[in-house]
């Protein structure tokens, strides 16, 4: 196959590096094999007519390196290509798989580089199946993409969580209380526990380990006994209390009901009741997603994108470019998606952290 | 009088730069002037018996000018020197001022300098009307106290609400996203003006100017009718939503009622059913006390520190140290004390934020 | 007079800031004015035919408050109005001014902003006298403008010194070394003095107060006394030795002689054969004059930009924009150029330095 | 063997996050084995008599993990098992290692963790061979260290690097300059070539890869054609000009001769002259050792140091720990010291950056 334009898309959250990898995928497009990029709009939903799709040029990519988001816009909305409509009172899903198809032979495009996490890999996956040569690039702030050692978007996200909890502990200290950190993970506790030991945090709660409240209490109590009047919580969004006794809960659920907040607020309000300490809960949410990448994300991403049109180059479709150590790689795709990596709760992460006297649950 | 030993103390809600003041005092007076200086700890509880001072020494002072929080500790839960007794079912207020000013004459303390907001110099004032020397240092988060042109943490608040700002665009216009930003300012709105003006915030919402959420939601309709299909709104946390027709809305009141988080959640969600763009609230928080200070909070701690130094040694007692222009000056406590300075709603910055195109109420 | 078309050009070494004075222009002339603005490319350079003019959109100025440089381009090298022809083998200077005012009115330029520093705003003083309607914006690094408390560009500067300060001490006192830091400051040595005091610095060195080596030493061997193994010296670019005895130099004539670099490197060279420690130097150069602006330096570059385009619509030409205290006020032009603004040698900023036992030269 | 008491001991140029291995080691030591930890000052020099080390103490590294440098000081003077001495005019090279053994004995030290590049962790393994329970961590800014995928400290240097790039890319576009970065890497250009593809440099020239100047002057005259007037220059202290034709030269032998500064400065001045456009030179030195290590670093630091404390009670000595993809693994000394990993010439990374349009070298 001779190739001689190439789409690109971006799905899912926005992550830091997003740009660095699309400028990469354009300077090495027409730079090294003189292809044309077609950049495609708002995730797969440019696909879908009235598509959204236009040339990407060595201008338009000037100056984006640093920047966060992403030129193309992304949309995190579920698949564009599953649509619902509404025939007579049923609801039925119609896919337009086959219209995103067609627009992509409409506009000449020989392979589709797609960059995002899990389920945008996954849509790529199923183009590919019918026949799309498709080269996925694995985003997730999460970090949690299998086959990978590294996501890119993960290193911005953990530096602007560690500088939160570099924030906290002055006031923590000051005032004599509990600061709850609530940052992103609602499967896998990467961030959490990442910035957590970097930003030398006394609790770190993940979905990977479920937790009792009257553990961090006891850690709250057994600092004050030592003269440390103040404890800092990492919280994921997806943690959970374990479920026995006098402290059994199922917040999501209580939660989602009462609009009460999340995990990190409602900790926060049980500690103070339980920890004879002011306690305080800062949600980190969207600051995780934004701001300029990191060194290391912008290298990572650049590389990413590069390897993604040497892929196509190659002709090896179907694949996700991946970290292995130093080296970038390609791994099938089928082994990337419908699942997820998260942290081993007796790895070597873990015991690093608790060797510390970091209280991890259970 | 002959001074030989100062106190100091700080109180309510921390501020990057307290440390700042605390080392300029301590290097001054020791090495100036010769004096002993007794560090009182958590605010003016540590007047009360049992008390909790001890001196500060050139080693103690060490390496904290760029550590945000205080070593001395702070208490913000209201004046200890009024404490609240319960005899026979009755609640009476009992004035602890005789045993603070009992405990000073005890530590051999001659001069006492108080670092802090509008209550901390107020209970200053109180003492020093009983004859305590007591000279103040301004210091709030909110820049909202009358006869200085600065305070120390404000401009570290304002870099790190700007820098919020900052990563919140790139999400905001990937995802064609309404987002907001829920900064400090219950009375005044320094910090949500000053970071929306740099941040480049589409709409600013400020105590000290009502709001209707329609108008907000036309701004937004502007920006999407020029083609910029996101918008970044600032709310200052003590932002009130106008009174009149279908929007009318007591946010305060009722969202303390059912717990529903604050004036930035209730706008968002607001936003989210009336813009028809998605819509995600940051509450930045306790984020905005912490950090290293600025270069410019540093030295503006560090000059009123040296300054209130120099007050002690000419006997201008009852006195705040303050900036004016570029010169530190001396203004008599009684001026300072009871009453806030907020954001002129007709004034140069806010005709600046408007002239930008910038939406800020009414 | 009816403004319908205004001119805007950037002068002198580029500063944090200057893109943030050209949106406000921008933004605040179009938006509330209804004016056309015309952005003139590097500097007066491009009043001279061939001429660089170009009309400045709200596109134009989108995404750039938080970009430093600027937009337009600049020119530092000397007056573009007077050119250097050889006729006959000798040198004539020729003034260009009249093709310069030939250019605004072919241009249709009712009114001229020029934001730089005192060359440019003296160029700008002349065009004044010549009938041309101007506003100047003050703009430099250094803060040595008089008229106005501050430059914008001068707190980005202060924090970017400051930042390096904190990276030298922890391997200053790892390595019991001198650490030189050589900053900007030919004439005044306000980044020196501030930066030195916000970073914690042991010795502060500026032009307006001459050193003497052997006074460095010593303090140098006080610190070493006190069991203080290492010295953090910040020295302005235009720093120098005082005249007598041994250590007579003249740094500056000597060194441009063998291009043996700055003063900087001089004094750490001495230092190192002096104090009995290993010393380096660092010169921050060109990296104080770069990056994203601080809140502070953005906030006060919006504040001119509108301000000067207010002073268009009054009719206030021949007058500088400044900041006085909080407030933004104008200065007539003839009272600021021609003369610096320098740190006083016995003023509160030099007392309160050498009140916290900081040595500064004399 | 049982383990009662471990020494520890930091050589070599300071690194960001020597101090977070020193917390873990620390910690881990206390909190899960209960041994006793010796610090040993000032590298190998605290155990040549008069010793200097100390026991470390829960408090002793209490908030030490955000801060750079090492607090227990190091030399980098050449190793002090190696003392040389002068007798009768001759200089003589005394083995001080049956020093060091006899005051680890006489501490009682029953296994030592050194931490260190190259140049250390060879003395480590000497001591090795003697019979001293050694384990290493490595450490340099340079990620030049065999048998790792990464030395902590290097993460921090990149990023500092990157944003140095960041902020001279507006100078140089605003004035239409070469601006030349000289990044440490005497014998690996890892930072120049990380940095320059995440700073976004045009040309970067490492020691791998020879470079004739007349091609950079090419690249110059290549953006200019393209109307790009600027340049960003990325080049490692140890990159070397290709030696043929009118560009040869010998920098670093020449350079020392004249005391001109090193090849950052050289080649600004080279290319002032020969590319047509003004050129400044910025030499990032020390900056790059100092400031607070990223989150990057303070994990994988952490993880050295509690993985070193693991290794000492598994009995696993003479290896280093070291980092393989996601894992962390031991490797044996003797095939890490020695010799040093560069960058591959014809590898991933030179090739990404080249398709990106950067000039390399050669």
């Amino acid at each position: 196959m001779v190739i001689r334009r190439i789409g690109m898309l971006t799905g899912g959250g926005d992550a830091p590096g997003l740009n660095a990898v699309i400028r990469a995928v354009v300077k090495t497009a027409i730079h090294d094999y003189g292809w044309e990029v077609i950049g495609i709009r708002n995730g797969f939903d440019g696909l879908i007519p009235p598509t959204s799709a236009e040339p990407l040029t060595l201008d338009d990519v000037r100056g984006i390196l640093p920047r966060g988001g992403t030129i193309l816009g992304t949309a995190n909305r579920g698949s564009p290509l599953v649509r619902r409509v509404d025939s007579n009172g049923r609801v039925e899903l119609v896919d337009q798989t086959p219209e995103a198809i067609a627009t992509l032979e409409e506009l000449g495009i020989d392979a589709l580089i797609v960059i995002g996490g899990d389920g945008t890999l996954n849509i790529g996956h199923e183009l590919a199946k019918k026949g799309v040569p498709v080269v996925g690039v694995p985003k997730t702030i999460d970090n949690d993409l299998p086959e990978t050692d590294q996501t890119f978007g993960f290193d911005t996200a953990v530096l602007t969580a560690t500088e939160a909890i570099d924030k906290l502990h002055t006031t923590a200290e000051s005032h004599h209380r509990v600061m709850v950190l609530e940052v992103m993970g609602r499967d896998a506790g990467w961030i959490a526990i990442h910035a957590g030991i970097a930003g030398g945090a006394d609790v770190i709660l993940i979905p990977e380990i479920p937790f009792h409240v009257r553990k961090v209490v006891e850690k709250i109590a057994e600092r004050d006994r030592a003269g440390r009047h103040f404890s800092i919580v990492v919280v994921a969004e997806g943690a959970k209390a374990a479920g026995s006794g006098q402290f059994y809960i199922q917040p999501k659920d209580e939660l989602s009901l009462g609009r009460l907040g999340g995990i990190g607020e409602w900790l926060s309000d049980t500690l103070a009741m339980s920890s004879g300490h002011e306690s305080r809960c800062t949600v980190l949410g969207h600051l995780q997603r934004g701001g300029t990448p990191t060194a290391f994300d912008r290298v990572l991403a650049t590389r990413y994108g590069a390897a993604a049109v040497r892929s196509v180059a190659k002709g090896m479709f179907n694949h996700m470019v991946a970290l292995k150590g130093n080296r970038i790689c390609e791994v099938p795709l089928e082994r990337c998606v419908g699942r997820i990596r998260t942290v081993p709760p007796d790895g070597e992460l873990v015991q690093t952290a608790r060797g510390l006297g970091i209280s991890l649950g259970i």
